[in-house]
């Protein structure tokens, strides 16, 4: 286990009808920017609910925060900010409305131009307080302090976190998930799902507890998967998942871990380049992932075999094939495609990822093992 | 799952080394008061490191806080915080030490008798600033705002908990934990293990993340626990006893879940009448609430059963009656006692102990499940 430090100070308000929590939530002399995305929350009463929450409250708002949550529009968002001088922002969404949030109420108190915190030119020291009402898992945005931001023009999609970035406080009721669409649950499961895994999959690094809460997760996520993508509305499924994508990127089960995350950086660049989903992209990667690096991943591959998919065999090399069958079983069996192929996108995009990686001298996965050659090889495998 | 809501502002701050890191955690300008026990930290090092960590620091120092903190001890140390204008606490020991300190901040903040705090004549409205460099891994104490203080005069021992006495951090150092005794570890180990039933052995709660995550904290107690009471000093093994015990008391596991508590209850009583260790109470106890509530718990026991010991049969009886003999030999084989009448207490403390569960019209364990006649029944189970 590595030193570490872990600090979450984000307020979790969970169950059904917790939306009314708001008024005592959010003090009544803030005046507040409410985030959304493409309108979904207006036809499914969640808007309304907010809006009755905070009766009496001075209220503003911005929509229209696109998945992918985009540089341009968040400029926008970040001008009226500083325009009406805001002081308390609420998103209501995913995670890309979330993820958008934090850029937002960061650049909101930045003098300069917020893609600095992306490019590394600068750093959050001050961000605008803000909290959240999640109405699709996923990204586990709303109890972390990270952030994935995309620039239409250049087509780049990265990273940023700051510790003024977790949100105050998230609401999160099961019933406001119950109108997603197929589409957003299985993305929402299969982001959990890697999600953990790059917590998870690398070495031995002997965090015995926290490989148990990685399993605890990953088993849960496949127990009730059928259940979630079946269109059945149970309210302990619901909210199961909710806790799942939760705990899945809230810090938790990264205490003294080693970390992976190639097949998050494999995949940006897929849904930079080609549209793809989140989701949808990481379902084709990690398969591959988890077959290239089988050499360098096989104490854990043999861990998670046997202690997640009770694969009981003394073949090693068959176990890995095994369980990477039978992840990949398991992301069609939840709707995912899981080959490039599948999604009608040329080869020579797989060149195109491979020199953005090189260009960028980028060696990642643990102890940057994932190479570009390896990307090529991981990409090829899953083409 | 029922509804909740969760914050845990605690940072921790693991691994070897990290005393060093107190100059950085706690303001310059801090008058700092040191709380410890009964000295052991003078001899093993802990002491000196964190001396030479404050070095150029205002302190003062209160040792001497007794196993079940006294009231009558703490009281001198409020008195010692006022008349000195202490604005920062660090407590260096094991749940004891930062319960007790968790009073005497509250108490400095009161104008009253703390004790009001316990008897609930008031609730604590402020707290100074204080931290923890913890020695004991056992109780949660040092990532969650509660606490056990104990009245000699009267021979109470009662709970007592506010938002206002989460430590401000915690240090986690696996090394600073290599001289313990014995008989500590394995109270420690009975105590994370307990705690984590408390929070696992109700009733099906449909909180499967949870049960996963408490079914990974004992799991690995298990498969920790011989490493741990074989005297061998590995540090992956401390340091993951240490993160489980913080993880079991932290509010992490109980999230949306269903909570018994009786054991602990019945527990304290014992400490509070024949002085045993709380750790050697619970071992005594637990395995008697299992047994006479077993119609109550039978789905968890179950679960229990199968999912933390392999135990595989259809017999439900028969699998219940194996995990509680499993149980009380895991308690055995880490060294501990496992009856009342090991440690030759007379049998009418059992009268004196439900005489005072019925006093106080004390109804247990989840649902008040557990009445004053069962406590009989388990105490005698056990005696």
């Amino acid at each position: 286990m590595d030193n570490f430090t872990f600090q979450n100070p984000t307020k979790l308000v969970f169950g059904k009808g917790e939306v009314k929590q708001l008024s005592t939530l959010i003090p009544k002399d803030k005046k507040i920017m409410i985030t959304y995305g493409g309108g979904s929350i207006k036809k499914n009463g969640v808007y309304d609910s907010v809006i009755n929450a905070l009766k009496g409250y001075n209220i503003t708002e911005f929509g229209g925060i696109p998945a992918n949550p985009e540089y341009e529009v968040l400029k926008e968002a970040i001008n009226k900010c500083k325009a009406e001088k805001i002081d308390f922002v609420l998103a209501v969404g995913g995670g890309s409305v979330i993820d958008g949030t934090k850029f937002i109420v960061a650049g909101a108190k930045y003098e300069g131009d917020a893609w600095d915190f992306i490019s590394g030119k600068a750093t959050v020291k001050d961000a605008l307080d803000f909290a959240t009402v999640l109405t699709l898992p996923a990204t586990g945005s709303e109890m972390n302090c990270g952030a994935v931001i995309s620039r239409r023009e250049t087509k780049e999609k990265y990273a940023f976190s700051s510790t003024h970035c977790f949100p105050l406080f998230s609401v999160l009721d099961p019933e406001n998930i119950y109108s997603l669409p197929q589409r957003q649950i299985t993305n929402g499961i299969v982001d959990t799902f890697i999600h953990t895994m790059e917590q998870y999959l690398t070495f031995d690094n002997k965090t015995y507890l926290m490989d148990r809460f990685a399993e605890g997760i990953l088993s849960t996520l496949i127990n009730i998967a059928p259940d979630l993508t079946s269109g059945k509305k149970d309210y302990q499924t619901y909210a199961n998942f909710m806790i799942c994508a939760t705990m899945g990127l809230n810090n938790f089960i990264s205490m003294g871990v080693v970390q992976d995350w190639a097949t998050h950086m494999i995949g940006h660049e897929i849904t930079a380049l080609c549209g793809l989903d989140h989701g949808q992209t990481l379902a084709i990667v990690f398969p591959g992932t988890m077959d290239i690096m089988r050499k360098e991943k096989k104490d854990k591959l043999l861990m998670y075999a046997k202690n997640v998919w009770h694969i009981d065999t003394t073949d090693q090399n068959k176990a890995i094939d095994l369980v990477i069958e039978k992840t990949e079983n398991f992301f069609k069996s939840i709707g995912m495609k899981i080959r490039l192929s599948d999604y009608d996108i040329k080869k020579d995009v797989i060149n195109t990822i491979v020199s953005r990686f090189e260009q960028r001298h980028w060696n990642v996965g643990e102890n940057g093992i994932v190479t570009p050659n390896k990307v090529r090889l991981i990409l090829e495998r899953v083409y």
